[in-house]
């Protein structure tokens, strides 16, 4: 691992690497938030991966998500994934912001040529955490994941397939149902093919619908979020497989608000709170 | 005035407008937040301007430094002004980023071509404040003025030479001695020409050691800030003068902080709490 940026914040330390990943066969760029007690009394802390929506890097929540705060105040680590393979000989289609670099949607790709480089799930669910395991001073057995649209996604699917990994899960404005939304049917055909019956374990709904299940969800979305309303994120479709499922779920709506990180950062110190009581930091 | 853009954030609202500058004859931009007393409850409202650093426009600090929690706690609305004139009739250094547009170093310049639009000083002290108390919920009585780095040296300028005008003042990383720092010479000769005479009347330093009083000045500075270890700064020149004078001053260096907005994220809520302080908001 190459240590390419280190910023004091929060009393704690920011920074960011470049690793040759095995699994996406390309070299990838995370950034990590380690607080205070990490960082000056060397202690091992909790772990809370952020998956961050299309377009992004690991620099957009780190920078205006306001995070740092919390997890310096509650003694966890954050992890910044990038949201897919990049590089030049990674596929990529530069017109579209929802298809290809920076659109991995957290799936193993299974058609060419997206198989060899997008295997975003494996890299996310596997990969990383051994990684940051062997590197860092992590609790392993404390780990919880949230995100933002496609990474909120991203959260619901991990964790739904990895109830045991993940203490915790919580989204912001998550695309709930890709099957159904045309930004989800644009990537799964793309990197999983024609036949829909292979798209089922990437989809959160149908995850519920199927039976997968969590002590808990928590989900902040925006009532006038353009994407809510243009029905990419199928909220209610999420939202009624988990009553059917009798799967908690918290789906607070928040009046007057957007897509953007400033409704994140609004609502960003309820959900730190929620995976540090998850995650038992007793700070 | 024109709305480019409103946001909801932590209750309040994030605006963005354009309008037509007396004083800088071109179209100038600002950002706005109004916290929720003002936005909800109607009431008026205290006022604090930031000024930005090299490079930036009006959406830097709104959408990095962590100010809005704040201002919608202490119920402050703040306003994000520009650090120049803009546009493609206004001259510029297009390979510079420390000379030009985005870098206006909040005076009058004096020099050709620079003097037709380069009047940020009364932009921001004469200007800006009349133009946001026609148009908001705003107590003109109650204003106080921070920033960073430039924009940091902006809000000291603007406080000594108008005591009466803000109630408090603060600055992250400012630049404290254009006059002796190869940014401050760089502009102050370009803007102002070669008569250092002409130079004085925009520099902190000088101000303080010719009799410019404050109630007091807060000053955050990190020690790992490589334009505080290049001597841009000269941070020390200030605090001299400042010791001189008796005038009263808080210098904070902060151990292991750079000059970036994770160092001002980190310390932005004793900004806000000193701000609402000074300007009794009692919230």
């Amino acid at each position: 691992m190459n240590l390419l940026e280190s910023t004091r914040a929060f009393e704690g330390t920011l920074r960011r690497y470049q690793h040759d990943s095995e699994t996406t066969h390309c070299s990838m760029v995370f950034s990590l938030y380690l607080p205070p007690k990490a960082h000056q009394q060397k202690q091992k802390v909790p772990v809370l991966y952020w998956l961050s929506g299309l377009t992004c890097s690991d620099e957009n929540a780190r920078t205006k998500a306001g995070i740092l705060q919390y997890a310096a105040q509650y003694g966890l680590a954050i992890i910044f994934p990038d949201t897919s393979p990049r590089g030049e000989n990674v596929p990529d289609e530069v017109d579209r912001y929802d298809l290809g670099q920076g659109a991995g949607f957290y799936l193993n790709a299974t058609t060419s040529p997206w198989n060899q480089h997008y295997q975003m799930y494996d890299y996310i669910v596997k990969e990383l955490p051994t990684l940051i395991a062997d590197f860092f001073p992590i609790l392993t057995e404390k780990k919880s994941i949230f995100g933002h649209s496609m990474g909120g996604h991203g959260a619901l699917i991990c964790a739904l397939r990895n109830p045991q990994q993940y203490q915790s899960v919580s989204a912001f404005a998550p695309i709930c149902h890709p099957l159904k939304s045309p930004w989800g049917q644009t990537c799964f055909k793309t990197y999983l093919g024609e036949n829909k019956a292979d798209w089922n374990a990437y989809d959160a709904t149908d995850l519920v619908s199927k039976g997968a299940k969590l002590i808990h969800i928590l989900i902040d979305q925006g009532d006038a979020d353009e994407f809510y309303r243009d029905g990419q994120l199928l909220t209610e479709d999420f939202q009624q497989a988990c009553q059917k499922a009798k799967q908690p779920l918290e789906l607070r709506i928040q009046a007057g608000y957007d897509h953007s990180y400033y409704f994140i950062s609004t609502f960003i110190g309820d959900h730190l709170a929620y995976h540090a009581k998850a995650l038992k930091t007793h700070d």
